[in-house]
């Protein structure tokens, strides 16, 4: 217990920030759902990040327990790659599957009027609606988009952000990174990107798809909605026995030392572990 | 060039696993040209290659340039999640922008049969074809996918992965990482993942697009292989400016010069690469 005060008091950086970022987010409570900025933290996420912030090496800084979003471009820039563009704007969000089966979201596409103003037009929307794709440089489409759920964990040191990699990659979140700082990443490649619509030079949108192709993508993303639920669940209970393990080895530093055999397995699974990670970009399969 | 020559014969390990894995490049010449199965190195992509390669603290061992694939998903099993499932195998696949729009990709789609037995059948896509969106468990979709420029660089220490990851982050590859091992993925967030197609009970496939919507695809994906282009160059640029900081700051110029042995490799290499381009044989890299 006296342990634990010190270890609050600290002054170490780490320590330090892992208090304020902890102060943040116990003061976001119902009237003041959006204390922190960084990230939304959802109900789905919440026993993961509880697990995770109980170790005193780790404190998550942002996360988004996955979503459904339709989003219209903005204009885009000859010099912008990639970017949102200057006026995009999210028509639909939803981080829950039974609100997205009880909305209806193609509605909100469909019937959408944007103001667009006469430069917008001459900037470079003039191609559009004449029964040719346009260019695509001035076409702005209206994407549908499922995102699987995203953590971001800050780690005291190389070794702890290792550990929270290497559990992660294990179960199948094969996009994570560490960045500078310590700062581990954990990603999943679920995703929809799906142009569904675009905007005419009037304002209105003109659909790309059937009304039926909707009710695809809807079973689709409830499917991913499922998967990655599951998929943060093993997360959890992959990183709990982590946690638990290492507690376990540190009552009893004398195990701390590695025998030449947990070595050899060590070293087997991260070989392992580095094959699942270069494998993610080569099923190069049948060409 | 004496301490050159003492580098290359280095039993540092780092050391050793370069020069395994450029062995290994040099030797996927005409007679083998898969002489590594995992990873692709083409052409695009080569410019940035040499320029990591040439760092005695990097050496590149997986990398894809960007790519258009249409995937056939196959039988998913109730265990599985978010997996290509048995059976699954592409339909098309090109890293060339140029044969994107010189093949009748979608012909592909709407032509294939697909030997369905009697046992895939009642495991679960009885309910396709009958005018409702089928459960997705048990349907399987053809998606159209573009997926842009991924490259894995090992790195001597972590410094080095984090001023590699650092280069990568400030040129918008906002997907890097660093994994165990000092092993840095390189990604970016410029994609489609587009449900286009479905599989009938008899091996025939549904689209579920109308061909003018295939129009809006290709003109999208011709755009984001140019956007997928320009980042690349933009990361060679900020990579070979890093490590010509770097040089500079280490005031020793001899580093910076390739050697003549080096020079002579490299355009072997990359002769090769341009002959095997042009007989549309892909070499692949070593892991």
């Amino acid at each position: 217990m006296r342990e634990s005060d010190s270890e609050e008091m600290s002054q170490n950086p780490f320590d330090q920030k892992k208090r304020a970022i902890l102060s943040q987010i116990e003061s976001t409570d119902e009237t003041h759902p959006d204390a922190s900025p960084k990230g939304t933290l959802d109900v789905l996420l919440l026993p993961l990040i509880d697990v995770i912030n109980s170790h005193s090496d780790y404190v998550t800084t942002s996360s988004c327990s996955g979503r459904v979003s339709v989003f219209l471009e903005g204009m885009k820039t000859a010099s912008e790659l990639g970017g949102k563009g200057d006026g995009g704007k999210w028509l639909f969000i939803t981080h829950d599957p039974e609100e997205l089966k009880s909305t209806d979201w193609w509605s909100l596409v469909t019937d959408h009027r944007e103001h667009v103003s006469e430069s917008d037009v001459s900037a470079g929307v003039s191609s559009i609606g004449n029964g040719e794709p346009a260019k695509y440089d001035g076409q702005r489409y209206v994407l549908y988009k499922f995102e699987a759920m995203i953590l971001h964990v800050k780690c005291r040191d190389r070794a702890s952000a290792s550990a929270l990699y290497t559990a992660a990659m294990s179960c199948g979140f094969r996009e994570s990174g560490i960045g500078s700082n310590d700062l581990v990443g954990i990603r999943i490649s679920l995703r929809l990107d799906v142009p569904i619509a675009y905007l005419n030079n009037d304002g209105t949108t003109t659909p790309l798809v059937p009304r039926q192709y909707i009710d695809h993508l809807q079973t689709i993303s409830l499917d991913l909605f499922n998967k990655n639920t599951a998929k943060i669940n093993q997360l959890h209970r992959t990183v709990a026995s982590m946690i638990q393990a290492q507690q376990t080895a540190a009552n009893k530093p004398q195990t701390a030392k590695e025998t030449k055999e947990q070595r050899r397995e060590r070293k087997h699974r991260e070989g392992l572990l580095i094959q699942a990670q270069t494998r993610q970009i080569t099923p190069e399969a049948p060409l």
